[in-house]
Parts: structure tokens; sequence; C-alpha cells
């Protein structure tokens, strides 16, 4: 049992086996209820958790039947701008930054440069129904990719310019890219070119 | 439910609110299957796992009227030396190391400096009659203290030593402490005085 | 000499006892040549290189008469815009980027929280006068704050802005600030309001 | 000349070309005085240090007819141990440790496991001179081998031992290598088997 269950916290994000067998540890030294109460909560998540079947990101809704989020069903969000991002966690810190007051889609993942089957990897076909979706329904303008600043991150751009832009050229969609410049804890000694270059047209 | 799970996930050793909540997201990829496995082990884990009444590790047991585990039950096993350890990984590592014929106390916790009630933060009073027990029936003649070498872990084998010392001055046991010297990754350059006065002690 | 030559290495920026040692074992492993050199080097240096009188940066001049930099002195730089830069390493790196066009100041320093006597820390009335000096002769315009986006740096800049305020209101200056966005390997999940916030009305 | 100085700060063990910078800078910022007296101690590092033509290491004296350190010199350190060390550093370390009162040998380097030429990396044809000297006239008994515990360190001492084996055969020496357990910091959760071994043989 021990053994099993550090195998399965082993393959929880960024947990190797020390710290699973810690986990273990530490729920044998809780008591029944405790116990009990978690697992009820971790058996009655998918229950109590939908997929939005227009922005794919997960929400809780105690009615089946409901199948957009409360972002997505809001009519006082701006449908005329769509951010595309990675993964939930973004959604939810971005959402917290309450500055954007579009849309968004999860496309949940990224590709890494050698990925083979890059439209199996994320949710490609999903995103081009989306925006096909949103051009003729909800006077979409602006798709604003969002991804990481990382190779992976930028090459899941290039590959999500390219399978819009078809309908971006059609429907004279703009695409945008969030800006760069200095974030929190830059230093000017290290800062590369590409950002010094956006900090200085962004200046204010 | 995701923040409530969120919540008790965060309550995990080293784990933050932003890993929780990655977990909570991988737990909503999985199949309900995979679900239900999971907190079937949970549950089933207080069931199957007992804590042995003599050196209080956890162990695996079908028969809950079994109370002592593998090692305090084996009689193969060196019942004249108990290696006193701080937690149950501590006593898995060194098991591992097979090195170690004796039997095992695990105190279940550390003292830092400032502790205000020792003897209830580690298990002090089971360890005195552990030691009693071992000395009138089972031959005991070494105690061996395997705290880390770090403060908190030297204090506790501090504390040990004192509360032991009435029971070992009585029956002449002998009080000994794992050896120090150079360990993997040391580099002569960094090693401080009392490591190298050992290791140039038990060089070989 | 080698107790003494380890002192000093141990004030230069960054090294501690142990890699100044090193660096005098590393010099004993030199011969002759290279060490004569390497002093001749450091002997010449304050010969070979000035301080600009108007941007406080050092630079290279054999002519000890000269008391502009290059860039002070160069006619085809924008002597509307002036960037002050806490050192020199920070003018080095946004020199190097090649995007900006304008003037320079160093401030030779930050100016942490508690510090009593901000004025004598940087180069604060040096900076009012050549503000002053190029409103009269060069058509100053804007002056664009570039320290770093950390406490220290942020303090210094609103230290400037403050001794800069009458100055900038009596000649109708723009005092701006290097643009906030997503710089290099930052991450979506961590990024914190305000640079979202300036990476979205940034976008592009 | 900021450049070509900052290229000889950047060939300093563990400095790359940004803290090279800083160090320039630094010294710009020094007087006159400073530097010269800075330099003059650099210059005069080879007069006033030595290397001991018995055990390598670098030692200070203004007598240049000198060829021994204080240690070789040394009657009352115990001739009949000998420990071989990595480095100058490794050697100041364990001296401070005010432990060992023998004598020492320093390598100037370790192996790589891929070294082609391990004999020219290594001070070895001096060891074997050193230590066939030390037999005739010293009456020297054991070797210690003081080489760190990491692959290198392992691979320097194994080599060690295949070239001195000859004359360690012969006079019948002793070669020993310094003691394994636990040293600062060491939590018993990661200790691995070997340390664990030596550990529990050294208790004490």
């Amino acid at each position: 049992m021990i053994e099993k269950l550090t195998k399965i916290f082993s393959s929880f994000p960024g947990i190797g086996p020390r710290q699973a067998s810690r986990f273990v540890y530490h729920l044998l030294r809780k008591d029944k209820k405790y116990l009990s109460e978690f697992t009820e909560l971790v058996n009655s998540l998918k229950e109590s958790v939908s997929l939005c079947t227009l922005c794919f990101r997960y929400f809780e809704t105690t009615n089946k039947e409901i199948s957009y989020c409360s972002i997505c069903a809001n009519p006082s969000r701006d449908s005329s701008l769509l951010m595309v991002v990675e993964k939930d966690t973004d959604f939810q810190n971005i959402e917290k930054s309450d500055v954007y007051t579009g849309k968004y889609f999860i496309l949940g993942g990224t590709l890494s440069i050698l990925e083979k089957e890059p439209e199996k990897k994320i949710r490609s076909e999903e995103l081009i129904k989306r925006v096909a979706g949103d051009i003729k329904s909800n006077g979409l303008k602006e798709i604003v990719l969002a991804t990481s600043i990382n190779p992976d991150g930028e090459n899941t751009a290039q590959f999500i310019s390219k399978i819009l832009s078809p309908l971006i050229k059609k429907h004279k969609l703009t695409l945008s890219m969030l800006g760069r410049g200095l974030s929190t804890g830059t230093e000017l000694e290290y800062i590369d070119s590409e950002t010094m270059k956006s900090a200085l047209q962004n200046r204010k």
C-alpha cells in the first residue's frame, strides 16, 4: 500500500520518490476523518467540476448541464478579445491580476521544437473552431497570444499563428502578443537586447 | 471543491499554494478509475498499515492483531543494538543501505533549541520504556544515536542522552553516535575542523 | 604578502576570503611576465581612463585634456533624450543592445529606503546641473529613468523624480520610465499584476 | 585598457566577463595610492613567496636560499606520516583545523577520468621522489590520501595508489584514506550506503 501510494504521488507534477514517501507518512499521521474528507473531495472533484466547452478551462458547477464557464457565459466580458494561454494556472494568475476584460482559450500544453504531432499535443482544432465561432457570432477582432517567453512558449505561439493565419487574413483579425519589457526583479545589467528595445518603446 | 482540495494539498510537506493548485489540475485531467483507485489506496492506508508498538515505525500488515513490525519481530536482528532515528524516511534510507543489523526506534521528530516541551514533541517516554524493556528482556548493550548533523539533530541527541542517562549508567550501556568523516561530495577545502578530526582518526 | 593580497581581493565586489585565496594562488602559478603585464595594466588604468564630466561614465582616452566621453561628444546622438542609469555596467549593457540613440547619465549607485543622506550617495547635484545645462544648450525634452525593478531601484527613481521635479515642471520636460512587460524567461503563471497590466497595454 | 584588464580578470578562477568588468570599475573608483599598493603586492608576490621543493606548497620567505617550507623543515612534525592533498587551499584548511601533525605533499591538481596524460597533470614524479626520500631518511610509514570524495578525487586517489604501489609494497608502508562518515549538514534521509557503512563502523 505504502509503495503503491508512493508511486502514485511520484507521478504528481514536480514530485520525486522521496517527497512522495513523505506525503504517505504525512497521511499516515492523520486520523480517519481527515482521510475520508480528503478522499471525498478527490472523488467528487469530477462531479463538481466541468470542462468549459468553449475555453476548455475547468470550472466548478453543480449543474452538469451547464457547459460554459462563468467567463464564457458573461455578457459583460469583451467578446472582441480572445486571449490564448497555455494552461489553467496561467489563466488563474492572469484573471487574478484583474486587468484583462476579454475572453480566454486554454491550449492545454506547449509545443517543444521537436514535437512531431503538434496538432495533437495542444487543442489546435478546438482553437480554430472557437475562433471561427467567435468571428461569426461574437464580433471577435483580436487574438492575444499569451504564451511564456521561453523556447517552448515561443514555438507554441508560432504554431498557433500559422494555423490561425487563414482565418486572421480572411477576417482581418489582429493577432497580438503580450508586450515585453522590464518585469519585477529585472536588473538593467542583465537585460537582453529584445527586452530593452521593447522597454524603451513602451516607456511612459 | 478546487479551492478546498488546493488548501489540503497546501498542507502537504513542502507544498505551497501554486504546486497544490497544479496537483488539483493534475487530478482533474485523470479519469474516474484513476481517482477511485487513488482514493481507495488512501482510505485503506490506515487499515493496512500499523504503528509498531516497539519501534513506532509504520509497517504494512493485513492482520491488525500484529503489533510488532517485521524488524522488531525478527529474531535474527541483533537485539543488543538499538538505533534511534528521527523519522520513518531516515529508517527507510538506513535500512536500504543494508549495513545495520540491529533494531530501531523512531523518535517522530526533532527538537529545536527553543523547544519548550521537548518531552512532548518526540517519543521520549516511549523511548525510555523501550530501552528499559530491551535491557530486561533482550540484552540491550548499545544505543546508537543517528540524528542529523545540524543544530536540531544535535540538540535532539543531547536531550536523549540526558533522559536515557540514568538507565545507561545503571546498566552500563554504551551510548554511541554515528561516526563523522568525509561524506560523498565533501571537498577538503571546505571541511570543518570536527569532521577533519574524525576523518583523520577513522582513516583506513 | 599572501595574506595582505588575499585581504585586498576579498574587498573586490562579490569575492569572499576563499575565492580571494584562490586568486592569490592563481597569480603565484603565473610567470613574472604575466604579473608585470597585469600590474602595468592596473597602474595605467587611471592614466588611460577618464571620468566624463557630463555623464560620469569612465571612458578611455590617451588625451587627458578631453573631458567628454565619445557619446556625450557625439553630435549625432539625440540630445533631447537623457537616460539616467545606476552604474557603468548598466550603461554598457544598454549601449550593447543598440536600440537607444540618446545620451546617458550615470548615478553611481542606488538608494536603499533607509538611506539617510541620499543626496550624497548618488550624483544628485551633478544630475540637476546636467539636466539644467541640457535644457539650456541641448534642447533636452525627455528624461528616461532606467533604474532596476526592485525596491532600491524604485526608491532611487522616486528620489530622482523629486529632485528633478522643479526643472521638469518649469521647462515642461517629460519624465518617463522604461516600459514593463514580459521579459525573457517570464512564465505567465508567476507574473505579477503590474507587469501583466503593462504587458497587456503594450501588446502588439 | 578596460577591455584588456577585463579579459585578464575573466581568466581568474570562477570569474566570468560580467564580474571581471565589475572588478575593473571597482579599481577605477580607487585612488592611485591604493592601486600602486595593490600592484606592488602583486609584483613582489613571487619575490616573497617560494615553492617548497619538498611538499610543493607556496610559502612566504624573504630569503630565496631557503627551499623548504616551515612545515617540511619542522623537526617536531611527524615524519612518519605524509598527507597527499590536491591543492594549496586544501592544505590551508586542513592545517587550520589543527588536528594533523604529519607532513604534506601538494599534487597541484586532480585527474578527471578521461585524462590522457595523468602523470603530467599532477606532480606524480615529484611525489614518487618525495616518498622514496622520506622512506630513506625520515622513517616514512604511512601515506594518507586526502583527495575529495567526488569522481575526480577518487580517480586521482586511484592513480596515486597505482604509481606508489611498488614503493608501498617493497617498504611495507601503510596507504590510508581519510575516514568517511556523517559530515556537517548531513541528513540521514539522504545518506548513501557507503557513507552509512563507515558512519556505523566509526561510531563512538
